[in-house]
């Protein structure tokens, strides 16, 4: 926009409509819309957004014009509103309020009752007959342009007050007479100007100007400039500014001023939902000094004005389309109009609104279906603490895996297991986890850790069992074998209760209420999912490694499985020795000995969670960490043998096992395991490993086949990065799996696919879709590898640096990174399908049920993306919100 | 090519060229050459490799039209030769020789003396008038044949010629007697009878017929497919078969058999150097039975025979324009050449016999400069074990760093140093290094590791010190507490000599004489690596640490330094104390203070680097490794907290203060370092510390400055993977440079640029490039993260399988993947110059002195390749080449 003397910066609310946000701000473009529909709104007008930003432009000075039109725009509110600025027998009041085009709640400034002086003062004494009521605006005046323009500390005045209560012995400001209020004032103006060394401004037309100034220059203050980072609002978007005629609800009983909601905020109930406060001006119903009613109690004690207001709410929501945030003043019977805006609510009032609206012919289903933030609905699965409950924050974590849990701290796995089996709930607390923690993970309420990122191991796990974490808690102190902690000064004990708050980070150093999540999908989510599921183009899968993850998958809305690791199934107690004999084996011999007493569990397993998928296809990923995963820790290790050969000596035969299988482990110990011996690696190492999962695959599928059980597993290749590795695995793979149907007669459809999930796979996968007949994109692994960054280490480290720094905008780890990773990816998708037309290609890494995400593999055309269970319906609605557009 | 019956299967050798070794094999081709030149070459044809090819292609039968041409080639030959294939009267005889495309000495099969029998035997005996020369070349013709078509041991006829030697109390074959080799013969036939269960063919066709067959199918033997699988030679070539006219270099004293190089291998002295053996058949020469002559002695026993060779052999050097590998055969005094191919050469001779044919006119100096593999140069500049040496290998590890070194067994740092100060030399032993290890590492003679690969730390510090290292030695067991160590069942103590060969990756345990490199660049490299400079466009920098590194890269030619690792600096015994202070302080304070404390140190650092490569830019990279490797390392702090805690009690003072130094440790410990808090993370978590070091540079350039110097330095943040962190760092560093150089009151001119080797930064380029003002690929980094391979795991475990299994053609650390990294490194080059014309681009990983990758750089149009000093010369040369497009 270029700017010139014919530029215009201000517009009268009757000139504005609710398209012009951007220029208006929200409260502007509200007012207009409002003043547009007819209903009553106080006379006023707008100055822009682009006066703001040409004001900051100019280092403080009025672009050219602007002067003129205010004076103009002053003119004809005196016009319309029949009073007179500055006039000493009928005087017009205005407010100066701030109006981003994004909502900014409390963050810049507004000033009240300006056109007050000791002149006006005595005139608004006349023209409302109230004494009490003039003198206690002039103060309440002085106050506001005092602390917003001149920058006096508001606490002096409002000391001054507290003292003249005290002086008089009564409790409320209501109760203070006039002539106190009007000794006030020439008190407060006294301190005004000791504390600014001038007068306060008399002149009305100065009052104003400085007004403006001072809301302009709110949008940079320390406050507003914080709120914005936090909330991610541009810093040049600038603030318009809104004179209105002021209205009064503090002109008696039959005044007041209040807030409501048209539909409860909470549960989506279609009733006016508000706080109401007699005789009083909005800025007392923020400051909290009176307790105010419900706004139902308006309907008794004025019930017409309720009637309107109900109307004109339910107008506004018509004409919004959407549930509206109202703030209002009555004068003296007379209902004013303040504000407008959609209000904020909780996801499941988000999905009954939109569905009331389709009900009532407001929306469409697709428009209904953008309409509530899929995100949101993370909150309906997970258990939350009792809001009647009161509590102390101790410290504050990474909110890992959310939901609340609340139970006795155990500082090892096994007690973990102990303490359920005795019937105790408990959390276990550990520096980091390892997966020789899952049993005590299952066994725990929930996984509170000093160390590691939302992605570290503890998260990672937690979010696939549906389990709250608190990751990362860095005030957390362990000392193993004292059995304590201590966290910022608290100390606590093997026993003590605890409270974690995976949805927020919060830990709470006692047992707390909490409130249950439904146990199934309610009915009235499942209509509205599948509204979105007509919308949407991706298919939608879990992530999930068991039998009953997999059916509450399906209960979900999955329909297939994009990731089942097999690694989890090695790690269960009954397991991990066999798997350890496997590892520790020094022959092929012995090792092929282990596994063959592997292969019947894993076939079980398969045979679980392929029967509780039927007729979905589920994509089972072959051995993907480094085997020394499934050995006893070094560090464990290094301190027992130490231990041993001081009190036992070098010949005990217990040091001398130990010490062997230290040795081993330190010869399979790796600098940088993340870029180790692991995925298709450790399956072309170790041949035989892999050979065996696959039979065990095939051996379950072709068991529920004879069964009549529609089995369609397809097996994933982890961590391929050339052709080579890719062809090598695929026919090894076919080769057992082949060999398995011809064995037992039957024809199982399957497809052999690999993880997109290291750099060079993107660069080189038209080569690999030579051979790979799906791509699933690993994008935890792609995001360590693209960025050099690793999740166990940077959440706890530097990543949240580099988002206060605004080095990163987002953690990538949680939000897939599109101009990195996501270019990468994109390569990889067009060369893929160049090469193989009809490839199937989705996303199992944590993005694939982060909405940002989910709208992004929608760009990419992916055909399905794949995440924890409790995710897929936030991913069916943002596939589809993304399908519609509305995501993007 | 398509094949028909139309298709030339049969060349006789005046039918071909040099040109045709594709078809005609390096034998065939070269041949056919000589006939064309007019040089005695017996009578003779080529089968090509097309037939060979198209053999296989058949599963074993000849393709149509072969056996005709063969029949005609054979009919020609009897028709050049006057003698007749199989006739009882005049026999023609011949040798049937493999040759393929590359040159595979004693890989594949040839028979001699084919086209005797029972009956053409006795024909020999009387055109020859030799009996004894015509029974032993039918005794040698059956045991080639049967070893060769028939597939019986050998072993069974040398134990019967030893046999009869017995007998006769006799040594040496040519002393066997007519009737003793007649009588062999029948025995001969027997054993093939017995062995093979069938009778020696008579029937000549039947005999060249299965030769030939033979000859095909040795292309794929297992020697053969192992040969070719070790020098990269493809499976799909195929071998052509050489039928040649028989000649005889055993018919008495006036015959004999040599081979000779046409200059000196070893020393490219300009005079014939070879061997001779009198009245012999060529597999004598191989069989080494008896020792040959030198070539010069034929020049006394046959001058005239002498004078000829002498004179073809210049022709043909002449010709080929490049030093000739001859073999000849002399019957009767008539000599006949049989092969003429390009001679192997040492790196010297190499050098020097290029030089000398520009110097005869022969080559153009461009043409000498591509006439040297550049990766030999290597052997010129390191300690080699003297030649005269018998020794036994023990063990051998990855030759990591080339040279060999001799010393006596250390098995820590502070020993090594002990043992310097006590005038020994020492080889230092550990199971792998760390940046603890280096003053240890500076101290011994060279270094062996048991575990990490050509690329880890200690490989990697070696080969920059030009230090000998053999690394990765799987057999080798340290027993650290025991100053013990075993190698396959050999056990060494503390203070043992040992050598070890880090060109080959030997290890024996005695101490060897070595042989001394030169110590400076002689003279005739010099001058011939002018020519290369003359020739190439990349500028040749070098990765250097020290004063010292500097200015021995300035003599081998650098004309920059390309990487000065800081890190290094802070390892120093003076510096560490400080360091660890800085990295364990409590508070922002407390590390300033340290952070103070090391700025004089790295200000002299800088001294003397930038003073050494004064008018020349030095390329100064900030702190690049995590923290946590100045530290003690973990698992040493958890053995001897554990015997501290056990033997003096948890109270003992000496406890507690490394218990707190653990507890530090811990928490600064990283599950994968590599991708942990590293690079310009740790600069922009910890500004100061960049803050201090781009302080000393520039103090130190300034100080320079007043001195006259002209000091170049430049600034190179490490690890950037986004805008945001470029920005930020360059930022800090210019107002850093700037404050100081206006303190100063000078102006230095200065870039600050940034190191490229994350994916990420490759993808988003040209959004650094608005900022950096030079980029350097880290292509030691960058290939980790690409392929996500940890270069300190994966060489030692997984790379050997894969490039055993053929995943992997390369080791991608030690050759650029062009495919891969080499494609991200293509985008970035194009993004960054797109954003920024001028924009510098070079390489410093180690790939920056490997031929093939600096070839790629070139393609790549990068600026400069650094690499270590030792390795400028390779450089220097491969860029030539490059330029040249003689290396690709």
């Amino acid at each position: 926009m270029s700017v010139s003397e014919q530029t215009k910066f201000v517009y009268f609310f009757n000139e504005g409509d609710a398209s012009m946000r951007e220029l208006l701000g929200g409260k502007g473009a509200g007012l207009a819309e409002m003043t547009r529909a007819g209903l009553p709104v106080p006379d006023g007008f707008t100055i822009t957004t682009q006066a703001c930003l040409e004001f900051f432009a100019q280092d403080g000075r009025y672009p050219a014009g602007l002067q003129a039109q205010i004076d103009a725009a002053m003119q004809r509110l005196e016009k319309e509103t029949g009073k007179h600025f500055g006039d000493p027998q009928n005087p017009l009041l205005v407010s100066v309020r701030s109006g981003a085009r994004a909502s900014m709640p409390g963050m810049m400034d507004t000033i009240l009752n300006l056109g007050l002086n000791d002149e006006t003062v005595v005139a608004l004494v006349k023209m409302t007959r109230n004494e009490r009521f003039a003198w206690d605006a002039y103060r309440r005046f002085i106050m506001m342009f005092s602390n917003v323009v001149l920058d006096v500390d508001k606490h002096i005045f409002e000391e001054k007050i507290a003292d003249a209560k005290q002086q008089g012995g009564i409790k409320d400001d209501t109760l203070i007479d006039a002539a106190t209020w009007r000794s006030l004032v020439d008190e407060f103006k006294a301190m005004v100007k000791e504390k600014s060394g001038r007068d306060f401004p008399q002149e009305v037309r100065e009052q104003l100007d400085l007004a403006i100034r001072a809301v302009f220059e709110s949008w940079n203050s320390k406050r507003a400039i914080d709120y914005r980072r936090y909330h991610k609002i541009p810093d040049d978007w600038g603030t318009a500014v809104n004179v209105v005629a002021m209205v009064f609800g503090n002109l008696g009983d039959d005044s007041g001023t209040g807030v409501a909601f048209t539909r409860d905020p909470n549960t989506g109930d279609s009733k006016l939902f508000g706080e109401y406060l007699r005789n009083a001006q909005g800025e007392d119903v923020v400051a909290g000094i009176r307790t105010p009613e419900r706004i139902a109690n308006l309907q008794r004690s004025q019930p017409q004005v309720y009637a309107q207001f109900e109307k004109i709410a339910r107008k506004l929501e018509r004409h919004y389309r959407d549930m509206q945030d109202l703030e209002f003043t009555i004068e003296r019977g007379k209902l004013y109009m303040l504000q407008t805006r959609n209000g904020k609510r909780s996801a499941q009032a988000a999905v009954k609104i939109a569905m009331a609206l389709v009900d009532e012919g407001i929306l469409s289903k697709k428009e209904a279906v953008t309409r509530v933030d899929a995100a949101s609905l993370d909150q309906l699965f997970h258990a939350r603490i009792d809001p009647a409950e009161h509590f102390e924050v101790i410290c504050r974590g990474l909110n890992a895996s959310p939901g609340a849990a609340t139970g006795q701290i155990v500082f090892d796995p096994d007690s973990a297991v102990e303490w359920k089996e005795a019937g105790k709930n408990s959390i276990l607390v550990r520096t980091e986890t390892t997966p020789d923690d899952v049993h005590g993970m299952i066994a725990a309420r929930g996984v509170l850790t000093a160390k590691g990122g939302a992605t570290s191991h503890a998260a990672v796990v937690a979010r696939g069992m549906g389990k709250p974490c608190v990751a990362g808690c860095e005030a957390l102190q362990i000392d193993q074998r004292a059995r304590t902690l201590s966290m910022n000064g608290k100390a606590l004990r093997e026993g003590d209760w605890i409270t974690i708050d995976g949805s927020t980070g919060n830990v709470i150093p006692q047992r707390l209420a909490l409130i249950d999540p439904p146990s199934k999908l309610p009915d009235w989510l499942a209509e509205f999912l599948s509204w979105a599921d007509e919308a949407r183009e991706m298919e939608v899968w879990a992530n999930a490694d068991t039998p009953e993850d997999a059916a509450k998958a399906r209960e979900l809305g999955a329909t297939g499985i994009g990731l089942c690791r097999t690694e989890h199934m090695f790690m269960e107690a009954d397991r991990l020795p066999i798997v350890q004999q496997m590892i520790l084996a020094n022959t092929p011999e012995a090792r092929a000995k282990a596994l063959e007493k592997l292969l019947p569990f894993q076939r079980d397993d398969f045979i679980g969670i392929l029967k509780a998928m039927r007729s979905y296809p589920v994509t089972i990923r072959l051995l993907d960490p480094p085997l020394h995963e499934f050995l006893p820790s070094l560090e464990k290790l290094l301190v027992e043998t130490t231990e041993l050969r001081i009190q036992r000596g070098e010949q005990d035969p217990e040091y001398q096992s130990k010490r062997a299988v230290l040795q081993r482990v330190q010869q399979m110990h790796e600098q940088n395991p993340m870029l180790g011996l692991r995925v298709c690696r450790l399956g072309i190492v170790y041949p035989e490993i892999y050979a065996m999962q696959v039979r065990a695959i095939f051996e379950a599928a072709c068991t529920l086949h004879s069964d009549g059980v529609d089995a369609r597993p397809d097996v994933m290749i982890p961590g391929v990065g050339t052709a080579e590795e890719m062809k090598t695995t695929y026919e090894a793979a076919k080769r057992v799996a082949d060999e398995v149907c011809a064995q037992h007669g039957c024809s199982i459809p399957y497809r052999i696919g690999t993880m997109i999930e290291l750099p060079r796979a993107c660069v080189v996968a038209g080569d690999l879709a030579q051979t790979a007949q799906f791509f699933s994109f690993g994008t935890n692994d792609l995001t360590q590898t693209t960025y050099g960054y690793s999740r166990d280490d940077a959440e706890a480290s530097f990543i949240p640096k580099y988002l206060e720094l605004k080095i990163l905008k987002d953690d990538p780890f949680l939000v897939l990174d599109r101009k990195g990773v996501g270019a990468l990816m994109q390569q990889a998708v067009r060369s893929g399908r160049e090469s193989r037309q009809d490839l199937k290609i989705g996303i199992c890494g944590e993005h694939g049920g982060e909405p940002s995400s989910v709208a992004f593999c929608h760009q990419l055309k992916l055909n399905y993306v794949s995440c924890s269970p409790y995710r897929v319906p936030i991913a069916r609605l943002a596939a589809a919100q993304a399908a519609l557009g509305s995501l993007t």
